[in-house]
Order: C-alpha cells, then sequence, then structure tokens
C-alpha cells in the first residue's frame, strides 16, 4: 500500500494538489464500499472470500439493486474526504434510496454500523452477520431505511430527494446536504418542481443543498430521459432551475482510477469553493440568490461490476438496476462470474485477519458526528427541542353563552400561533400551498414573512414577502409536505395548512411518513421528533368559490389506515377548542395529527375552560344541549363529529326542543376521533362501558359526521350500539354555492336529522306525521328560496342557540351577508 | 365599426398581412367575452346594462376568478381566427381552469353554448340566464368543468393541462391541443415533470401540443416563482424542456389594443407555421424529436380590470385572482368601480336590440366542429369505437384439476393484450411508470414496442424502444394517469399497470376523474367514454426486492369513498379469472375498474368456463374445496378475497380436511368486491338474501382479505352476518422478504386462519386444544425455518391442493425456489 497521511494531517502536496496517497486512499474506500456491497446482495458466507466460492454461500433468494449503489459509494468516498479536510457538518440524502447496500456499507466504514448495532462487529463474524441480514427475514430492508444511520429518508417512493434536503437547511446555516437525485427519480413531479427550492433559501440563515443529479442512464427496464437528451439541453434545465451545473463524466473509458478520482475531488472542491464564496458574501449582508453549484454526475449503471452477463450487456444497462446476476447458484459459470465480480475489489488488501477493514481505509472517515452516518442532524430528535409555547388560554374568545359569539376558528389560532413564531424564531415553520392567508392564518405575518428569494416587485404587490420569514409558501403540496418532513426529521416543528380536499395530493408521501415513524419508534438509538401536523381548513362543507373539485373528506380516512400508534384525527367544533387541540399538537411527538377546522365565521359554544376539559375527554355530553333527565336513558343520541355537523345538531336539538319537549335527547361531540375506536384498536380508543355511557347500549344514534358517512360504522362497528347507529356525511353529492344548500344535498341538514330522529325513535314514528311533514316542508322551502335568491333562507342563516344572546344573531347574519370570501 | 371580411373571406391585405378589420374584430370579441365574464361573476340582472346599475343587480355572493380570465379569452379569440383561417382542428386545454367565466363567454360567443343548453338563449333573457346561472344555487360551477363545452378538464386541482393535453395527441395526428399552463400550476410537480412529454410524442402519428406559459404573475396571494426569475433563465428551462420558447409581452403600457392583437397574430402564425413545418419533415419521414415550439405569454392578472379598488393595487396583482370587488354593492363608490368596468368593454357596440352578440363579432368563430367548443376530441365519446377485443377464452390456462398448474396471472393476460393491440393498432394504450415489464406483461412487446422519441443508443440497451409503439413509459405515475385520462377523455381506450402501493400517488387525480364521470353521467349530450382500468400487480403480499415501503394495499379503500356509480374493484384469484374480469373492464364505459393481481408464480384454480361463471356472479361457493354436506348450513364459512388470501383459505381448508373431517367448512371466493355491499349501497350489492344465501347468517365466517381488513367491516356492517365476521387482512406490519414470512406476520396465514375456525367454532374451542397447539408450533417452526435459510419452509413453499396433481407440485417448488424476480 502507499504511503498515505493520516486523516487529520496534510491531505495535499506542498503545491496544494491532493496527494496521490489520498486518492489512492478514496479508490480502496470505494473498492471496499462496493465489495461489502455486494456481499450484501449475495453472500450468505465466506465472507471474505479466503475460501473459493460455493453455491451454499450464496444466498437462496437474491434480493435488492446494485445499478445506483458504486455510483453512491464513489460519492460518499469523496465526501468523506472533503468532510474531513474542510470540518464541513454534512449529511446525504440518496435519492436513488435503492442503493440500500452501499449506505450501509458506508455506515460499517464509518464505524458507525457496528456502534449502533453491537452484533455488527468489525471482524469476519461482523461481517458475515452484515452480509446475511440484507434483505433477509428478520434482517434490515434493502432499501436506505429507518434502520440504515445517517438516513432521514427512506428509499421506497421516489421523488422527495431534494424537498426533504431543502426542509433539512432551513435554519440550519452551516449544515451541508449533499442530495443525489437518481435520474429515474428526476422523472417524478415531485422531484421535477423541488428545483425550485433554491428560490426559498436565504443564504445566511439557512444551509446549503448540493444536488448531485446522479445521471447513470437507465431505470428498471428503460433509459432515462434526463440521459436522453443533448448536454446542451440538460444544462440549459440546471440553469433554467437557477443552479450553475458541473457535469462529471467517468467510467465509459478505460481512464486510470487515480485520474478519474482526482478530477471529482477537483471538482468536488472547485464547487464546495464555489459554495463558500457565495455563504462569505451572504455573511456579508448579500442575499441575493446566487446560482447555487450542482453536479451531473454521469457514470454507467452498476459501474464496476460484470459488462455482460450471459451475452447481455449489463454494467451501464437498466439490467444492472436490480440483481445483475439473478441465478447466480444455478450453474459453476454463474458462480465463477460472482466470484470475480467480488475478487475484482481485491478483498485481501482490504481487511486484516480478523476481517476488519484495514485502518488505512477506514482513516478516510471523518471523526464523531461529522461521519455522515453518525450526523445528529439525521437523528433530528436528538437535536429537538421543546417548543415554548405561550398558554393558549390567553387567546380564548370570550363565549358568554353556547353560540353567544362568533368567530373564524384558524383566525383566533392564528392570533397563538403569531406568538409561537416570535417566541421560537429558529425551529419553527409554517408551510402551506399558497393559502395560509386563505386559511385566516394572516395574524402570524404581524410577526413574521413569508420567506421568498426570488425577485421582488415592490410593496404594491409584494406583501409579506421577504428573504427571512417563518413562513414557506410554493404552489406544490407535495413541495409543502417535503419540506416539512425534512424540517422535522432533522429536529424541527412545524405545521401544513391546506385545503382539506387536496391534501390528497401527498396520500402516498403521508404513507411513507408514517411508515418511518412507525419503523423509528422500535429502534432505540433513534430519536422521537415533533409530530406532523396538518391544519385542513377550506374543507368540505364550505368551497363557496369552488365546488365539487374541491369537496373531499378522504383524507381522515386514508390515515387511518396507517399504525394507530402513529395517527390521531381532531374536529374540533369551535375556536376554543381548535386553541386547545393545536396546543396539544404542537406539543407531541411522533405523531400524524390531522386537524380539520372550517374558517367561516361560525358560532363558538364552549368557554376556553369548557374546551379545555372537552378536548381532554376527546368527545362528551352537551348538557346544555340536551333535554335529558338525569338518571334517565335519553331516547335518542345526537351525534357530532365537525363543526358544520355540530351546527347542525344543535339546530335540530333546537327543534326537537321547541317542536317535540317531551323528547329526552342526549346531544354528544367527539373532538378526537379515535376516541369512538375500540380501545384495542387505537390507544385513545374508549374501553365498551365508556362507549356505552356515552351513546348508550341500546337508544338510535343519529350521528352527523364530518366526512364520508361510513367511516364511524368502520370506527364503531364492534360497539353494543352499532345497529342502532344512522350516520349522515359527504357522499358525493356537491357543486353548489350556499353553505346551507351544501348540507341538505347531503341529508345532513337539521330538518333531516329531526326526520331521522322521528324515524328511528320507534314512538314518533306514528305520532309525528306532522312535524315531519313541516320538516319536509321546511327543506323545500330553503332549498327553493336559494334557487330564488342565491343565499341561505335567513332562518337558516342567522339561527343561533336559542340561549346565545340577540348580539349573537346579529353578527351572525352580518357575518353571512358577505360573499364568502374562500378561495 | 370596420368593415370586416366575412369569415370564410380573405384575412389578409394583397401584402399577406392580416388586416386591421380582422385584428379589429379579434378585440371586439375579446371585449365581448370579457364583459360576459364580468357579467356572470357580479350581475344578477340588467345584463346589457341599459339601466344604470343598482345594487339589486349585483349577486348577493360574489365567487368565481376572475384573473386568469381575460388571458385567456385573448388567447381563445386569436385561435379562432387562426382555426378558421387554418382549418385546424383544435381544442383548448385551460390549466388554470379558474376562468370558467372565460371560457363558458367563449362557448356562449361560438353558439355552441346555446346549442347544448336551449334555455340559455342568445338574447337578453338568455343573457341574464346565463349571468345568474353562474356560481348559483342550482347552476354551474365556477371553474371550467364538465359542464362546459369544449372542456376535458375540470378546472379544479392543478397540474395536469400538459399531461392531459399530450394524452389528447397521441394518436391524433390532426389534432392541435393549445394547452394553457397557469404559472401557478407550473409550479405543482405533475406540471413540471409534464414538459418532458415531449420525449414520447411521434410527429407523424401524434398530433401537437402546443403550451403557453400564462405568466400573469400572481397565485392567490403571492407572487409566481416562474415570473420571478430571469427571463434568460425562464427561456433556458423551457429549452431544457425541450421547447423552443416565444415570448409574448402586453398590458404592461400604453400600446394600442390593435397593436397588441398584430403582434399576437404574427406571432401566432409563426408558432403555427413552425409546427406545419415540422410535420411536414414528418410526413417525409424524419421523426426525429423536433425542438416543438411553445408561448410564454406574459400579461398582467386581470387585465382589463380596475387597476385599483381602494388605492390597492388590483389588475397586475394577486388581488385581481377571484373576485377584485368583493363587497361591490355595499356602496355607491364600489358600485361605480363594477359599473365603470364593465362599460368600459363597451356594451353598446356588442349586442343588438335584441340582445344577441353582433353577427360582426360572432363571425370570428370558426364554424360548426372546428369551434373549440363543439371539437367532438372534447367530448370523447362522441369518436369513441368499441375495442375489438380477441376471445380471452382462447388465451385460458389449462387447469387439469385445482391447483393444478401455475402461472404468473399478469403474464397470461399479456398474451390476450398483445392480440388487443394487434386488433386496435391506433386506439388502445398501455401506460405504466416503468413497470410494464416487471408487472409481467412483456409478451405485449411481441406485437408493440415502448414509444420514445428521446435519444436511442442502440439494441445492446434499448429493448423494445422505438418512435412508435403501444406502450408509454415514464417514471412518473401523475404522467401515465394524465396521460390517459387525456387518451380517455378524447375516445380512446386504455390501461395503467402500477405497482400497488404507488398507486396512492395519483389519490387525487383519480377523485378529480371520478368526479368528472359522476357529473357528466348527467350531462345528456356528454357522450359515455371508455372505463379507467387499472392493472395494480407487484401487490403488497409480494415485495420481495422492497420492503415495508412498497406495502400499502389501501388504494381500494380510497376508490370505495367515491360515488358507487362509478368505481368498480376486482380481486381475480388465478390467471383465468384475471383474463375474464379484464375483458369485462375493457368492455365497459364510465367507471374506474381496479384490478388486484399478483404477478408471482401462483396456482390456477378454476377452468376457464368455472372462471367465466365465477365472475359472472362475482362471488361464489367452491364446493370442491369446502366439506359441506348438501342441504345443511356449513359450520364456519372460509371466505377469501385476493389471489394470497385464496392460497391461504384453501391450504386452511386442507388442513381442516385433514384434522377435522367432521367439520363443515364452506370455501367461499370474492372476486368483485362491491358484492357485498348492500345493494341500495352499490349496483353490484348483493340483497340480503343472497348474501345469507352464501355467508350465512349466524355461522362463523373468517373473512381473509387482500388489503386493509376493516374494509370488509365497513362494506358489510349491515349484514346479517356481520356479528360473526372476522377479518384478517394487512395491518402495517412488513418487511420481510419472504411470502410466508409476510402473511405470517400479518395473521393471514393458514395456521392462522384454522386457529381463527377452532376460536369461533363453539363446539371446536375446547376439544381442539392439541390442534390449536399443533398449528401455533407449525408457525414458530415456519418462521424460524425463514431466518435461519433465507425461504420459506419447504412445507408451505411446495404446498399445493391435494388433489392438484404431482405435476403442480414440483411446478410450484421450482418456481419458488427462483429469488423473486420481482422489483
Amino acid at each position: 500500500m502507499t504511503e498515505v497521511p493520516a486523516a487529520t494531517g496534510a491531505w495535499r502536496t506542498g503545491s496544494g494538489e491532493i496527494s496521490d496517497s489520498v486518492l489512492s486512499r478514496i479508490d480502496t474506500w470505494w473498492r471496499t464500499a462496493n465489495y461489502l456491497s455486494v456481499g450484501q446482495i449475495y453472500l450468505l458466507d465466506n465472507p471474505l472470500l479466503r475460501e473459493p466460492l460455493t453455491a451454499d454461500h450464496v444466498k437462496p433468494r437474491l434480493l435488492g439493486h446494485w445499478g445506483t449503489t458504486p455510483g453512491l459509494t464513489f460519492l460518499y468516498a469523496h465526501l468523506n474526504r472533503a468532510i474531513a479536510e474542510r470540518q464541513q457538518s454534512t449529511i446525504y440524502i440518496t435519492g436513488p434510496g435503492h442503493g440500500g447496500p452501499g449506505l450501509v456499507a458506508s455506515a460499517y466504514l464509518d464505524g458507525t454500523y457496528s456502534e449502533v448495532y453491537s452484533d455488527i462487529t468489525e471482524d469476519a463474524e461482523g461481517l458475515r452477520r452484515l452480509f446475511r441480514q440484507f434483505s433477509f427475514p428478520g434482517g434490515v430492508p434493502s432499501h436506505v431505511a429507518p434502520e440504515t444511520p445517517g438516513s432521514i429518508h427512506e428509499g421506497g417512493e421516489l421523488g422527495y430527494a431534494l424537498s426533504h434536503a431543502y426542509g433539512a437547511v432551513f435554519d440550519n446555516p452551516d449544515l451541508l446536504v449533499a442530495a443525489v437525485v437518481g435520474d429515474g427519480e428526476a422523472e417524478t413531479g415531485p422531484l421535477a418542481t423541488s428545483w425550485h427550492s433554491n428560490k426559498f433559501v436565504n443564504p445566511r440563515a439557512d444551509g446549503v443543498v448540493l444536488p448531485i443529479l446522479h445521471l447513470n442512464g437507465y431505470k428498471i427496464a428503460n433509459p432515462t430521459v434526463l440521459a436522453r437528451i443533448s448536454e446542451d439541453e440538460l444544462t440549459d434545465l440546471m440553469v433554467g432551475y437557477g443552479h450553475k451545473p458541473h457535469v462529471f463524466t467517468a467510467g465509459f473509458d478505460d481512464e486510470e482510477p487515480l485520474s478519474v478520482h482526482r478530477r471529482f475531488a477537483t471538482l468536488l472542491d472547485e464547487v464546495l469553493d464555489e459554495i463558500a464564496a457565495i455563504k462569505a458574501k451572504a455573511a456579508q449582508g448579500d442575499l441575493e440568490r446566487p446560482m447555487w453549484p450542482m453536479i451531473v454526475f454521469r457514470t454507467p449503471k452498476g459501474w464496476t461490476g460484470p459488462d455482460y452477463i450471459d451475452g447481455k450487456k449489463t454494467t451501464g444497462s437498466w439490467r444492472a438496476h436490480q440483481v445483475p446476476l439473478a441465478n447466480a447458484r444455478d450453474t459453476p459459470e454463474h458462480l465463477k462470474v460472482l466470484e470475480d465480480w467480488l475478487r475484482s475489489y481485491r478483498p485481501e488488501e482490504l481487511f486484516d485477519a480478523d476481517g476488519r477493514v484495514i485502518e488505512d481505509v477506514r482513516a478516510l472517515a471523518p471523526t464523531g458526528t461529522l461521519r455522515m452516518s453518525d450526523s445528529p442532524y439525521a437523528n433530528g430528535g436528538l437535536l429537538l427541542h421543546d417548543l415554548r409555547l405561550p398558554d393558549f388560554r390567553e387567546y380564548a374568545v370570550d363565549v358568554p353563552s353556547p353560540g353567544g359569539s362568533i368567530s373564524e376558528a384558524p383566525r383566533v389560532l392564528g392570533q397563538w400561533l403569531t406568538d409561537v413564531i416570535r417566541l421560537n424564531p429558529d425551529n419553527f415553520r409554517i408551510f402551506g400551498p399558497d393559502e395560509t392567508a386563505s386559511n385566516r392564518l394572516q395574524a402570524v405575518f404581524d410577526a413574521t414573512d413569508k420567506q421568498w428569494n426570488a425577485e421582488f416587485d415592490g410593496p404594491e404587490v409584494d406583501e409579506h414577502l421577504a428573504r427571512a420569514g417563518r413562513v414557506l409558501e410554493m404552489l406544490s403540496e407535495h413541495q409543502m409536505q417535503g419540506w416539512l418532513e425534512g424540517y422535522l426529521l432533522t429536529g424541527r416543528h412545524g405545521l401544513f395548512n391546506c385545503y382539506e380536499a387536496f391534501i390528497h395530493i401527498v396520500d402516498s408521501m403521508v404513507n411513507q411518513h408514517a411508515k418511518w415513524l412507525k419503523v423509528t419508534a422500535d429502534i432505540p438509538w433513534r430519536r422521537p421528533i415533533a409530530s406532523l401536523n396538518y391544519l385542513l381548513s377550506s374543507h368540505v362543507w364550505r368551497q363557496d368559490h369552488n365546488g365539487f373539485s374541491h369537496q373531499d373528506p378522504g383524507f381522515i380516512d386514508h390515515v387511518i389506515n396507517k399504525k394507530a400508534e402513529v395517527v390521531r384525527v381532531y374536529l374540533p367544533p369551535d375556536a376554543n377548542t381548535l386553541l386547545s387541540t393545536y396546543d396539544h399538537c404542537l406539543r407531541s411527538r411522533d405523531y400524524i395529527n390531522v386537524v380539520v377546522s372550517g374558517k367561516q365565521p361560525a358560532p363558538n359554544f364552549l368557554t376556553m375552560e369548557q374546551a379545555v376539559a372537552h378536548c381532554t375527554r376527546g368527545l362528551g355530553i352537551w348538557d346544555w344541549a340536551g333535554t335529558e333527565i338525569p338518571g334517565k336513558e335519553p331516547d335518542v343520541v345526537l351525534a357530532a363529529a365537525g363543526d358544520v355537523p355540530t351546527l347542525e345538531v344543535l339546530a335540530a336539538a333546537d327543534i326537537l326542543r321547541r317542536e317535540l319537549p317531551v323528547l329526552m335527547v342526549r346531544v354528544v361531540n367527539v373532538v378526537d376521533l379515535m376516541r369512538l375506536q375500540d380501545e384495542r384498536e387505537h390507544p385513545h380508543g374508549l374501553s365498551d362501558r365508556e362507549f356505552d355511557n356515552i351513546f348508550t347500549a341500546d337508544r338510535p344514534i343519529v350521528f352527523a359526521y364530518h366526512g364520508y358517512p361510513w367511516l364511524i360504522h368502520r370506527l364503531t362497528y364492534r360497539r353494543n350500539g352499532h345497529s342502532n347507529l344512522h350516520v349522515r356525511g359527504y357522499k358525493e353529492e356537491g357543486t353548489t354555492t350556499t353553505p346551507f344548500d351544501m348540507v341538505m344535498l347531503n341529508d345532513l341538514d337539521r330538518y333531516k336529522l329531526v326526520i331521522d330522529v322521528i324515524d328511528h325513535v320507534h314512538w314518533l314514528r306514528t305520532g309525528q306525521a306532522n312535524l315531519r311533514q313541516k320538516m319536509v316542508d321546511a327543506r323545500l322551502r330553503a332549498r327553493e328560496y336559494t334557487r330564488a335568491y342565491g343565499e341561505d333562507i335567513p332562518e337558516v342563516r342567522d339561527w343561533v342557540w336559542p340561549e346565545a344572546g340577540d348580539g349573537a344573531a346579529a353578527a351572525m347574519s352580518a357575518a353571512s351577508a358577505t360573499g364568502g370570501d374562500n378561495e
């Protein structure tokens, strides 16, 4: 072996060049990482190849992805050199994700892997276990996964490498994220727009993303688009995205390894120097958006693997994507291909007698938390600080009597969030796709701005737009979700406000985040991170400017399929309950909290004291609204979950007590939807006894629900009362433009709820034909009114709870009179 | 008015210039369209402004979107001129979608609107109705919607304008799609990647998309990214996307209208001439990808509206996005702003005494189906031809006995699809995100190729890649869904094959398409289109190369929330049932058909004759698998939906008849999931009597289901047997790498199903402790085996139905021995 300097010693020759010995060390490190990667994919035993390879040494099922791996290990090796030399905090996001073995190998070479998994020792036996566990029952996944040290990013679904990377650098001015984007991943929509993230970065207050487009040319079965356009087009595209591209090509000819490494190391220095110059300018106050450098890294897919297998081109083709030699043990010829491939890395030079990687290779890695696999930024819980939360009770709206005041609930929440922002100036952000003001959180702009670093055009048009601010808005739900995930995964807090219907755009991303949380909960060295909080406003029931296309309450159904330990769903009925709910969400860890709250003016029902009690229980009987006689079972239960359903249930209860004063009605309100589930299904679930105490075991329950009605059936199908449960909710009937028309169209309105009560309380069925007909007539009249006048009939529009007081009725009437300021 | 030539007469001066009179007509048409648009947003009455405007003439609730509208009408006017002159079939896709009033106005000016809605006459009363109905209860939506003639594209969710446009032009060589992309929409991920669609277009066999980037600078509350980068960066971006950009700017100075129109008309001619030149070259055989032209159309948001309202800049800012004058009737000043605005279009010049738009304006429109609002391409059902389908029975696999042969079901389907392609060479396509071969449809490449028009690199690496082909693959589920939607909406057929987990990426797109289908079913002039067919393979139970991140069966739950009339879900248990199911799907109309079928080698159970009968019923009792005594109720029902569950249920039934021969077991298999629902909930739903006949009313039902178990509860909660129903399914427990390990992890395995039977059949509970323990032991042994050997225990791996014959066992064993060729 060539003499190399110690890791902390001189990296350069006298003339400032990187020395050949360092380049040689990089090459050896790379060979070792590749050997370890191929070993993981194929070998069950004989990890050091100290005996001839036999079929028994090969795994019976060969699973994993080789193609992207050698590129990832090459970059890791070079980054290691640069990090060690520059002492630069860096994390490594590998968009392709499929290169799992490469990242496991790198963490093993860093020493981190053995530190967190003590069973995977740095010797022959540890190596055997390392190889065996990969894509093996009871072992580790084939992708870069939560189990992989240094990862913040499960390598399953493609598209989010850059948005995660940018999420990680916000408010982390000293962090560099090397973000490898696969050219397959680059074809996805979310990735294609995420290049524009550079227009939202503050070069002083935020860190730096170095995108590396891994142009290895192929996907599973096809070439990639970006590898099959001219280099001019590709560099134009990168310039158009706001980057200065540096193209690096290697592996297609006979260039000597050291020459390749010298070229790349030089390029990496150039790029890091450019970044340093930008940061230096920014430190002096020049915050204008620079053209950040990026690297196009064009290398053969499966680089260093077998060129041809069975006469078919493999390296440099899509055939290298997965396991190039899928039948390695079926013939001696195939076994020899594998053995030759493994031996091409010269394992005899890489390990000592015990099977430990030689010191000379290991010395390339930086030390401690500078190792990318040990960066605390990639285990964000380590860096997480609790938010300093102002007492939400002090932001309460006054509720002199139930329904006695009117609020737009998110507007009230916005006032509290304003102070959350003031108290937490560098670890809390609000994300939204151009909807933060539309969703009524605009009070936050008293305390902060929307961060933006594209061009400005003066105060007439650029309200609350600045080079630094706590709110980030771009019209891409994918980007918001990706940024927020990256921000949370690196140890900060935030919320995502979105129109309810369009949060479905990120359904699949939520799946992946939920899976990440589920898995990390079982990994002891992963620390809890802040919850992912949604505020879904502009919900299904009030899409005044829009219509049917903006109506979909199904995100709740979607998240409920995820692991119960991870998911929480809240439907606060008014402003004070929303405050109390959100305080809880911002304190929580490792959850996905879905909070749905309308933004239109609506009555407040609970004082803050009542709201806290109600939210603590998660659901409860609203005595003041019912007509129960203590000690007797009610005749019927009227239940609501959601703000509009609550309003309609109360209006129905009002009708019932006027029209049928003898009927004992219980009114129940549900904030925490998970309370409905069985305690065996969800940690928040009620016991059957508790459920019966609230809903009764045998009385009719008429349940008005915010979303698709069958969800309530699904949550309660094991309950005693289930056969008496009648749910009204949204049924894909929409396209209307007044609020009450909408609830009528879906049979969720007060009149229909009264009809339901009459139909399901046996002794009312025959006796109340008149009242029933009166309700039918009231609906017809209400519908006709909307069609004639374009707004809701006054008796509905101005309705308030009878004990609300005169002021409330006037306020409701005034609030309803505006056209509906609802994007 | 200036003298103008008749629409069919001379458009040009002697020197070939467009005459001033034509430009003047364009301007008048534009003014009229804008007047009609503003009228729709604001006016309840006084549509011709023939009396002074009063508050009573203004709608009480002002809803809609003005900002993008005048740009859309400007482009429509100019396209009309070019279409009429060139007689070019054209449809108009308006990505912003929000400009609903502009498109309704244009269709009204075309005459189409009154043709399809006879109530909206071409006179003052019709105009009053036109205005009143817009965003009004019982009226039309505020967006470009199914109700809007000429639309194939609901203007709700943003991101799909270009993918729909490209879907429309595949195999329509004579069609031009003018696709307006909003600069807000351009920020979404799906739109950002859809620019690359040009690498998949065949310039001879396909039509042309002309992208027009509507750079009006603002979203709801923010500037847009693309409007706030330099023009150099923007044009680099477009060149990088493979386009030749033409930048047009207007509206920011005092340029005379006719000058603006002359500049744009000239530009449009230039662009259309470039397109014509490309088409001519292609006709001569030059199919190499050209740099297709595109237009950057930079105009002020809300162009022609009030510059300032209440002292705030409105036109040319985000304040013009929605209803700029939200309180038009609250003060005389505001009313005057509205009246002045309306009168600025000089309505007195635009309508005759009856309120009909003057002939001179109307003459700008082309005639008949050349009108963009009357194009049959935008009402695809008009152009739809049935597919010529080969008899699927002839592609049957031989099933000498249940389980007596082994197939990869999609591979068998692929053979049939190969002939579907041969018989339908220009109206059937297969879409997939790089997974068509992985999903085992590769037989189709005997008949066709993957269409591709980026660079080629020779046969060693470019398999089945050609400039024309029936298969389209790009690594973007959004793009596949968008292309297929565009293809179907213009009257063709297709299918989308996808990994099950990642079809969630398009959840929100499916929502919109389902809503489109739901609404169009009620619009008499909209003709039915071919169904949107999914083939979800690589499903949750077999993600060998991948893991937890690739496991999600929730798409079924997602689609089931959509309107029952629109959604169908099929889980064929083997190859012949898959063939029968897919034949049905390709014949159907206006549905979303979700078909889930595994791609791994699996036993075939039904002969084709049995498969057809089984699929016709949708579910049924498999007598041959059960141990019932005719005329007696069984002791227990073992039901399955899905291929892996079917296998496990049969294996459990096999154990039960060996171990408990006296137990009367009924085996039920469900192909059509919607049969489980109540007949009142879904048109396919069973009556309660039918349900009881199959599942019994009171015997325990142990149900093994492909997806999340509670879906079966949700579908059956009203059934008599529901309280006896015990469902096993996927529970977010994954990350394993052998097939049986995976089902064990989720308690869906044969041993657990037998335990369930013992636990739920009362008289077995006490008597069968030994068998129960034996099952528990078998599970432990099976798990230990996988951890020791990395594959499933032979007794499971090689299991076949006992009457399957020896050949089957050997085939199963051989098939299981490979590593699992599963991306």
